[in-house]
């Protein structure tokens, strides 16, 4: 049974855009515990050790901004039915995420592809741009997403 | 100065490979609070609500183990001069993390491309692929990185 308030493939088309209706604030507290986890070099726990590294300054891991960025995805922006199921993508950081950083996204469908051997999906490719409060790019997200068709009436 | 226990850009020849010191078993409990901050989609937070899914049943979220596998190259297996620091790459997940899983990391040179106009520095790519218990590839990441050179004798 389709739902009227999820994007199925028949519903999307090409330049269509979705923005994040929620923001995130990345705190310092959290970029360091994030980092401690999953990503513990200097650059991402410590401000003087951040200073001499590439990025100048403490810095949040990129695998901690791309999952933010999933959190605004998910959290109603972009309702596409099945879910957001990423099969595979090209990503960036073309800057990094700084403490007190607020984080809001957006994209746009940049390709529809219905499949061929299984009727009832299709593959999309989605830019997902990840945005400051300077709206200065700290990700790029380009993903082929599986996507499902409406049943046919 | 140089560090010798670490691999500058001339120390690195295309087709050399690194593996992860450590592994990480993944529990259903971390999985679910990692979905419930950063994905919180139902196949990623409840059995039942799994199984319908393109999943089939409860899996990690791909940025888990995105994060999960950064947290295996920075555990000593991969030790490149100036930190793993990752400017744009290709991600994929040929199939989903479960919880009980046991992930390591295992990596290869695949090009080495010196700065023209930083002598410095250079950009190499590194094939970072994320393995299960299973031998079963879980992600493959394609990613383009920084690392310094050795200064001039």
């Amino acid at each position: 049974m389709a739902d009227s308030t999820l994007y199925y493939l028949d519903d999307l088309r090409v330049g269509q855009r979705f923005a994040s209706k929620t923001s995130v604030t990345v705190t310092e507290e959290r970029i360091k515990s994030f980092a401690t986890e999953f990503d513990p070099q200097p650059f991402h726990l410590d401000h003087e050790a951040a200073k001499p590294s590439l990025f100048g300054g403490l810095a949040a891991s990129g695998w901690h901004t791309a999952a933010i960025t999933m959190k605004l995805v998910t959290d109603g922006g972009m309702p596409i039915a099945g879910g957001i199921i990423g099969a595979s993508g090209e990503l960036a950081w073309p800057r990094p995420t700084r403490p007190g950083d607020v984080l809001r996204m957006e994209s746009e469908v940049q390709e529809i592809v219905p499949s061929k051997s299984r009727p009832d999906r299709g593959m999309i490719t989605m830019r997902i741009e990840t945005k400051n409060q300077n709206n200065e790019l700290v990700q790029v997200f380009t993903v082929k997403m599986v996507v499902p068709r409406k049943a046919a009436p």
